[in-house]
């Protein structure tokens, strides 16, 4: 039994005009996503501006999200920090606040040796009783670990769950061929939907789902029931909106999005600033046109 | 009705012990090619080693291909040159020949700009009345086209088709998005096969079927009953295989291929040097594996 | 009058055994590069680990930096932080502490537009009234800013000096060209220090005085005095042992370098970890070389 | 003794209005660098369109440049093919012709394997007398040699020179320290003349010759006079245009400088076209600055 399948959500998190966590905010906006029927819920991925919340704030936001949910649906909180210490400290605190799972990606100031990256998931593991899904996206963190790499780390006990976000379908092939299908490895890169379900990706790890719910889970459905054909039809309906999110930043793109829609979305926190409106324009027109 | 579908099989050129080109191995590499159903033969691709050939070799050998394919299959003829000159000198000669259509790859040495490429492939289609197929290899030809580019090129009457060897998913999804489902591109990244035809793709271009013919052919036959689990079964099939033979050239790993099912496949010409034996091992076990 | 010239130096943040910052360590360490010779000492750099700790660590190693050096030479302090405020609050604290002036890198998780750098630098300086030195350094910082962006950064008051450390010898020639020989850039890429004192840099920014001060220093005593030969057969002398402090990560390879020296460098915090067996050897034999 | 040493010039190979070699003023454009005090005339490059050429083209540029240096300078004549067999072929061409040395770059279309590359030059090296410059110039080649491999390819025994264009001043200082002061390396970066002198370059390949030989050499004067201050002052007299001709690609470059210098410069072969008036009014704008 996996214990994400399909569409898993990442919410925002969303700031006050004097950019303070907005912990109210953030509740409803993760209450949309289950009921929009997220597979689950990931609270402090990249989306949810992880590294740029203190550490008081990454622990309300985890209690908000997890009191919210509340059971519905599986809960994938982010721990990720530089230093192993503090990523061991918010994954023990994520875990009795009752996560489902961590998600963890290797930060790099300083780029990691494999052996540094190996032992920090294998400290952290060490300390924890639930599963890791270790993240893999260069583009944010830094630091790219090989497919090689990534099988190494599943030799660790509970690390048992991979999201891959280079956007580069080989990798998945890979882990597939080299691991069998029995691993769980999901998509983290939106433009690849298509392309990693057909890869056998077990789940699609995304924002989009704050603003495209419906179209996202028509999309998994179509893969469900195996008819490549209008899975096609479906990803080439929401393809110029999901590149567009990820070429102009998640956070701010989803904050944007979620306006448009009429939905309250609150701002962003320096220096991450909202879309100009040039973008927001084609934003519009991006959220017209799927509709 | 598009000119080429499924497998666009490429053949090797052969070299005899002293490196001259063996007309007759060649013949007899290109009847099998035909023979097990390949929907289209492409000599004097990047496997045909068309950049090291002479330009009475390259003559001889469009000549003897379309002799020996003699109207089963449709030909695409590879014509690409450094010079436009020499590039129209081809594509004429293959044209009278009885080409369907040829193949150009704009090569470079110093890079080419935008203008300079978009003129190189007008100049050369006014000369032509047959079909042009783009192709676009960065890794091989040193340019890398992109789609925006590719798109202005289909404005050129006859450049009708595109051949996308980058790898990178995201081209194709761009082409079929920008282009509509009537934009005929070809997948020429032989670890793609499966993304590319989940993203639409008319064939897929390959040297792999002077090897694996029946496992290429079935997985475009999946693709074609809209069988994903069946296509995504066949594709980790061959996978491996794919990967290996791209990763070692194309060359060299085909003639060593057809060594290993004991078929005669001749020499390469320097400096292009066969498999090492440690890579020789490697492809029997992956012809074994698949076989 | 530039502020720093010569060699301005980076002491690491040493560790005790618990992974603790060890601010006495911190204290003879840094007297040490104040009688070697520094033109300026620079704590909390990338050598001193900045982004890997918290905020009350980072005040209490300003507070300690500043205490030691006691006005003999200028001090330069890193404030960078991946949110606008927590940097503008280090920035004072540092400018309220005594520091010279602050040292920023537009640290990223999510990508930052120009637009966002520019406005993070421009908040920053709004409420210092100490000169900043704008660092860039994709390495480790994530963000590349272009020569024009640096220019453009110069515009803001207090932004008087950029420190470059791509190790690209053509971003000093522009920042030189286009700025004028007033402006005061810093090299930040120790194999780059030859070639960047003939390009005309004022300083080189440089963990690596904490091993070799003199010949740091007689390298920059060569350039002042216009002896190219003998600035280059000073430079080969060290280029070696240069450029393996660098891949190896400067907090792991100065922590090792002292410790062979005979000099107490504590520990570093995880997941950093010491220089395996093989490379802590080679640093003993090229420190030999060059002793 | 060093057979090259301060400026090569390399001479564009010039076409006539029907893209046809223009030998004569192939030969006055040779004169000019001879009279200019060039310390060596090099056709054949990357600048003559080597690759753009048909054999017989190829002898017919070799034997002029010969006849009409006629023993006053060194020359180096370029005679690189993707065959190791027309390699061959025409460097003994040249050394029949009375080349002082050749130039080679591993050209690809397949990438080459480094025991590829050694055994092409290895080979090409046993037919010959004259000495041989091994040339790394990934953008135009398609191959990065790395240093090791310069390294190795020097074991050859008459591979005696090396020629470095990757712009990266980092190679040229392994290469120096690795092999020594005897070790004889040229640069062919433009851009990095300053840094490639400073770093032990024995000299300096370059089409800049054609439009500016009076700064050239000046820059080099100053280097032997070990004035380094002169030098950096003539390097940024000369660095816009440097950039711009390589930016622009230097035969374009080249032939439009000259246009406006008031010299015959013919015309370029297709794909390559002229500098489009925007670029050609800047090369106008630099060329006066410098003059």
């Amino acid at each position: 039994m996996k214990i994400f399948e399909g569409i898993i959500a990442y919410p925002i998190t969303p700031f006050d005009q004097s950019e303070k966590v907005d912990i109210s905010l953030f509740q409803s906006l993760t209450e949309r996503l289950v009921q929009a029927g997220a597979g689950g819920i990931a609270p402090l991925g990249s989306t949810g501006v992880l590294p740029y919340l203190q550490d008081d704030e990454k622990e309300a936001v985890t209690l908000a999200a997890l009191q919210q949910v509340n059971g519905r649906v599986p809960v994938l909180v982010g721990v990720s920090h530089l230093t192993t210490e503090r990523t061991i400290h918010h994954a023990r605190f994520a875990e009795k606040a009752g996560a489902t799972a961590v998600m963890i990606i290797p930060m790099s100031y300083w780029k990691l040796t494999e052996e540094e990256i190996f032992r920090h998931y294998d400290r952290v593991a060490s300390q924890l009783s639930i599963p890791i899904m270790a993240y893999n996206n260069p583009a944010t963190g830094g630091i790219d670990m090989s497919p090689a790499l990534l099988k190494r780390l599943l030799e660790i006990p509970n690390v048992t769950m991979i999201k891959e976000s280079t956007g580069d379908i080989q990798r998945m092939h890979y882990l597939r061929k080299a691991l069998g299908e029995e691993v769980t490895f999901y998509n983290g890169s939106n433009p690849l939907a298509l392309a990693a379900f057909a890869a056998g990706a077990s789940g699609w790890c995304t924002a989009a789902f704050n603003l495209i719910p419906e179209l996202n889970n028509q999309l998994y459905a179509a893969i469900r029931k195996n008819d490549l054909a209008q899975a096609q039809a479906l990803f080439y309906r929401q393809f110029e909106l999901l590149q567009f999110i990820v070429a102009k930043g998640l956070p701010a793109a989803i904050q944007a999005g979620l306006k448009i829609q009429g939905i309250e979305s609150g701002y962003l926190r320096s220096p991450l600033q909202e879309l100009n409106p040039a973008d927001y324009q084609r934003l519009v027109q991006l959220l017209n046109a799927v509709n």
